[in-house]
């Protein structure tokens, strides 16, 4: 099963022998833990409390890209929404749509991308399903991990808890993840790679929670959509508007080079290690303090306001005030 | 969004506007529920103890057939994996990969199919995705449900209980919905219909582990590469061979005739709605008792035996004796 040219066929998804030959040489060797091994129709698991329950299809392409595979993001991705729901995860399931014809040695590159990034993230693989559908009706491999997760004692995050004067706190600078994938695809080539932010949030949303408790008010990744349609969800759930301020919103130069050559706003670019998080106003120098340990461009980039109601209004740099809208139509595609 | 003629495209997986319509004038308004309806990147739940915990993703083609839809397989494949680890199914997860394209009115009746089909296993859909891949990327729509049952505190369902002279026991006849699937796609008719046998086995298999404990040593449900498959997993985890009678056995007649046509065994077609069940000889009675009456069909079709370690042998109606060879190749793709 490991020579260079060999790739995945129909027969690899039957059920049959072939199937078992890929779940024993590939996926079960690599992911191997002993939830997993138990290899019945679901993984057993013991848990108490209130659980944290979330899932993502990944479609991205690419499906390699500078700064990571489709692998990391899939764990990296359900880890994240887990996360933000106030939650430490711990099992994911993987759910795998091949497109035949796709290289076994990519495949395999990606198992072991899923594999490092849930050990990095302190997650299990412990339960999966494997399917192949012919060429032309997939693109290479699509990935679906479902994750559950133990909601933290302290964590009480939910959009009713935000309040006029919140502040809007971002764990670094925009638009890079979106960028990474669209450079991959136009071929454009910048004095300095453009990277996926990639990673998995849990441990530093964790320490959040853990020192500031309930005035976390609300927690969300900033992944389709980019951040402006995020704050758009949020703003159409509760009754205030938010206020931002362009300067405070970082994206790296290289990045802003190519949102400028693409003509795209890194507002509505997704990101897939960024995530906002909003607080009472008391406590935003300490978690500034904490985000900046990890990434220096952390900020506080705006306030929640009575003002405008459910609308997001932005500050430029130049002192100018425009409304942000809600992304209409398609900016970027299969980017997650 | 009714009008006949609309389809799904790529931005109704953007993140932006238009998603934020299908989800809240289809998705949410079908599928609503109080937990869904939080909203945020992950269900909250409140369980305890011991969790089953299973994914699974569908590409069935075609989407539509006789006896269900690709919507309605989702719920009941997942319901019944959780099933067959001895779990009451409480919730499930829902990711769509959309083929830019497809018909907002197909969508709409399978996302119904979905609401129903929950409920009849009473089970909520609590946490989704959504994804729309380019045309030629996918083939309609693609499902993957992931869920979460709590396990009975009576089940034990492993196949290390298994013992010899256990029996294998089944709730009805085989390869229905292979050859629904199969009938559809290549145009067959036969005097009556052939109907997928998709449907959730839960409320039964409940019943099973409430009166016999763990006297029910496993279960597994037959579904992609048929009853063979399944057994073949079973007899290669454990040290025993399964020894099998072909006339206890039962294909429907007209589901019969299709395989002859298309020469496929029935042994090997999938199934969506039957399920092997290996328990103590000394229940066999009531056991049969409590599946013949929802299916008069349910037999015992074998037993557990030491003579010919991890090996299939079926003895035909007329007497001669023949090795089930595992699966080799692909013989229904995209059957599930």
């Amino acid at each position: 099963m490991n020579k260079k040219s060999e790739v995945i066929h129909l027969h690899h998804g039957s059920g049959g022998e072939h199937m078992t030959k890929l779940l024993n040489e590939v996926i079960f060797k690599i992911l191997k833990n002993d939830i997993l091994e138990v290899r019945h129709d679901g993984a057993f698991l013991n848990m108490q409390g209130n659980l944290a329950f979330s899932t993502d299809s990944y479609v991205v392409s690419p499906v390699f890209f500078k700064g990571g595979n489709i692998g990391e993001l899939a764990v990296n991705g359900t880890v994240n929404d887990l996360s933000m729901c106030g939650a430490i995860p711990k099992y994911l399931s993987l759910a795998l749509i091949i497109e035949e014809g796709f290289g076994l040695d990519e495949f395999i590159q990606i198992i072991k991308s899923i594999k490092e990034a849930a050990d990095k993230a302190n997650v299990q693989i412990v339960t999966g399903d494997t399917k192949v559908v012919e060429r032309g009706k997939g693109d290479q491999i699509y990935i679906n991990t479902s994750g559950i997760g133990v909601v933290h004692e302290k964590a009480n995050i939910k959009t009713q808890n935000i309040q006029e004067n919140d502040v809007i706190i971002i764990n670094g600078p925009i638009a890079s993840h979106g960028m990474a994938i669209m450079s991959e695809r136009e071929g454009l080539e910048f004095e300095s790679d453009i990277l996926s932010d990639t990673t998995n949030l849990n441990y530093i949303v964790l320490d959040l929670i853990e020192k500031f408790g309930d005035k976390i008010h609300f927690l969300r990744d900033a992944t389709r959509g980019g951040l402006a349609s995020v704050l758009h969800e949020i703003a159409t759930e509760i009754n205030f508007g938010i206020s931002l301020f362009e300067e405070d919103i970082k994206v790296e130069n290289q990045v802003k080079s190519a949102c400028e050559l693409l003509g795209l706003d890194p507002l509505y670019v997704a990101n897939e290690g960024i995530f906002v998080c909003i607080t009472t106003p008391e406590i935003k120098d300490e978690v500034l303090t904490i985000l900046q340990k990890v990434n220096s461009n952390a900020s506080v980039i705006g306030f929640v306001t009575d003002e405008h109601p459910s609308k997001i209004i932005i500050e430029s740099t130049f002192g100018g005030k425009r409304v942000v809208n809600p992304l209409v139509g398609e900016q970027l595609p299969r980017i997650c």
